[in-house]
């Protein structure tokens, strides 16, 4: 399909509806609407699971909000654009990302934030800004969309402030994983834990955002890695990506910062949590050294968790902080962190563990929820 | 009294002893044992009352130990020193400080903490470390120290590395307030929350401490100085220390954090909490902006305080901290400190708004318990 023969026109193609919360996918066929004004609309060419989708999509926890077309993670081409859109044109490589740059608020002028107030994460809407409507339909109902991306589908419509223009010579199919996990990993240790060289680090969660926060250690020159996981088989995997040392909290009977700070003398210089689970954060927090140690959130934690430490532990010099998406400004950050790939300074090939064809969508569920390797990558011609 | 015809005598002087949990201190003669390796004994002129000895003379939630002589923030004269110490001789004009700095530890060594692990604060310890003993008794029966200082006494013995070397030309009886609360207070805005020119800071709680770390936001360049007090006598005196607008949490429905958002579209760029209560905390923290925000915890907690947010709130790129004494090392940074009340930068005399003999002590804690004017200064020969 040229762009000139579908701009302006409603697409039918192919979307993996999630009709429930934690039914498996339909693939269907649905309408996509033209991008409005400052939208685009993107040719998705491959996706990723990334557990942010299986957690709205299980919605335990988190305000269900159904039919729905998950993915956020994700590489494709603009295939038109809408009113007002001057720095994108249609056949521009792209990676759609959640959390977007408007350029204009006070956080996109910050130096220090991401968090643009226009365009920032949230879960809970499904429409698009432009006019509080959905671009996805299946014979007129709305389908709703999914942290302004909704990857798993041939089409979809995105804010142009969610949309990264990268390199067109960077293979899509590999630098789609930078789109959402890959790159929240290493910039959780890169900008915001920043280890100093030699210093010891522990990530909890050897997914693949703690995995990619592992390599940002790595890069940083950490002298020790540890990794923290409830599933032991993660640590085979984990050795790749320069973790020296694992340990399964079940295989304790103190509690796992009580550990660390045995293995550490007193605990680890940063600590980087990508769980989820509110435990791992409070243990995050409660195992870095007193006096300078910095722990990173980076897990999404569900709407009722409460974060719980003795405020002794806060006054003892330890510092705490969370991140979106790595502190990257995603069209600001985003193309230089493809171009650490291109140069081989980031390697990508080792967190892609599985592939499979769209129309097999499901079972890149089924890999996640057994903690079966990293990223299963989704190719949409399939 | 001639440090030639004490040093390695028992010294016989008065103290204020804290026989009870909440019951008036009483002077009584005590026995000072001379100094043993790298102790030192000093005579102390002035000391100041800070809230911390209150805490722990009325025990409440914390480990009760008594006898005891409370007292740290002080200014003195050293009398006598034990074996080993090199770097200190009778008659040097010092300042004692509840938290060491031995020089050789990892914190110590450390750029970022002064935490250090052999002389850090300790609010249980009543003995000296080197033979696990206290230097004080009353007919031979111990009487407990309090945070390695106890200047409630016209005598105390110190550990070498409590004990800051000042400018003789320094007045003690306004420097003294620097051993402690305002350092604290200064240190915490400007070497940990560091707030940048044109900012926004709130300050939770406007005892010295807290006037102090405002002081310490005029000095950095804040815009605007947010002041937050249950008490609201507070307010009047605060406008001296450039606090710009006050807060009283019980003049609002909704909680305090909100407020501080609703007038600053969103939040503080910075926050120092010096109360002590854990509301105060878990508001301070909140009420920071997402993106950039950070706060900086300083009051003492009591023993079963939990900090509790939700974790979204430092997903969100919030960033909590905690210090003790501003971070400042004792011996190498308070001389400096010292010397910026000397060139004028930093104005103490308006933190001390009482002075009381020795003989009147309580009077001081009466003042505090009333939430009466900042420090009293107590003169040791009156
Ligand atoms: N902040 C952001 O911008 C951002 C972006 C992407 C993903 N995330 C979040 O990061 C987290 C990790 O994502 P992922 O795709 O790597 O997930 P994943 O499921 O592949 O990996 C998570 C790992 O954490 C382990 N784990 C779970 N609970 C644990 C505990 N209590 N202690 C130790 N290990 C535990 C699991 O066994 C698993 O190996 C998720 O919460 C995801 O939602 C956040
Ligand atoms: N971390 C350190 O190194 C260090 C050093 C010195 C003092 N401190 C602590 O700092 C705190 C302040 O000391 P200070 O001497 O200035 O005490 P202070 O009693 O003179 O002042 C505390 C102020 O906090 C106010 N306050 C209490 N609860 C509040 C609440 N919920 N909200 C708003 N205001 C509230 C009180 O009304 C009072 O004005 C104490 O907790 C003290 O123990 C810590
Ligand atoms: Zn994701
Ligand atoms: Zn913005
Ligand atoms: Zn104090
Ligand atoms: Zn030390």
């Amino acid at each position: 399909m040229s762009s000139s023969s579908t701009a302006g026109q409603v697409i039918r193609c192919r979307a993996a509806v999630a009709w429930e919360a934690g039914k498996p996918l339909v693939i269907e066929e649905v309408e996509v609407a033209p991008p409005q004004a400052l939208e685009v609309r993107l040719k998705i060419l491959f996706t990723s699971l990334c557990h942010t989708d299986v957690y709205f999509w299980e919605a335990k926890g988190q305000t269900p909000l159904f039919p729905r077309i998950f993915g956020h993670e994700a590489g494709g081409i603009v295939e038109s654009v809408g009113e007002g859109v001057t720095d994108l044109k249609p056949g521009d490589h792209v990676l759609p990302v959640f959390t977007g740059e408007c350029k204009e608020c006070q956080h996109c002028k910050s130096e220090e934030s991401n968090m643009c107030d226009l365009l920032r994460i949230n879960t809970d809407r499904g429409i698009m800004l432009n006019d509080g409507k959905t671009r996805f339909s299946i014979n007129g109902k709305p389908i709703y969309h999914f942290v302004g991306t909704s990857t798993f589908s041939e089409y979809t419509v995105v804010h142009v402030g969610c949309v990264a223009k990268i390199n067109p010579a960077a293979p899509l199919d590999k630098v789609c994983v930078l789109s959402c996990g890959i790159s929240t990993g290493l910039g959780a240790t890169l900008n915001v834990a920043k280890p100093k060289k030699g210093s010891t680090v522990a990530i909890f969660g050897l997914g693949a955002v703690g995995l990619a926060a592992a390599e940002g250690a790595r890069i940083a020159g950490a002298s020790r890695i540890i990794g923290v996981d409830l599933n032991s088989n993660r640590f085979h995997e984990a050795k790749k990506f320069g973790i020296t040392e694992f340990v399964n909290p079940k295989d304790h009977d103190k509690p796992v910062q009580e550990v660390i700070a045995d293995m550490t003398g007193g605990g680890v210089d940063r600590s980087v949590e990508c769980t989820g689970s509110i435990n791992a954060m409070i243990s995050a927090f409660e195992c870095v050294h007193d006096g300078w140690g910095v722990a990173v959130l980076v897990g999404v934690p569900n709407k009722d968790d409460a974060f719980k430490t003795h405020p002794m532990n806060v006054l003892n010099e330890r510092t705490l902080k969370g991140t979106f998406f790595g502190n990257y400004k995603p069209r600001t950050d985003l193309p230089a962190v493809v171009e650490k790939y291109m140069s081989k300074e980031l390697e990508l090939e080792k967190f892609i563990t599985h592939e499979v064809p769209f129309s097999e969508i499901n079972k890149a569920f089924e890999y996640m929820l057994k903690g079966d390797g990293l990223r299963c990558i989704i190719r949409m011609d399939g």
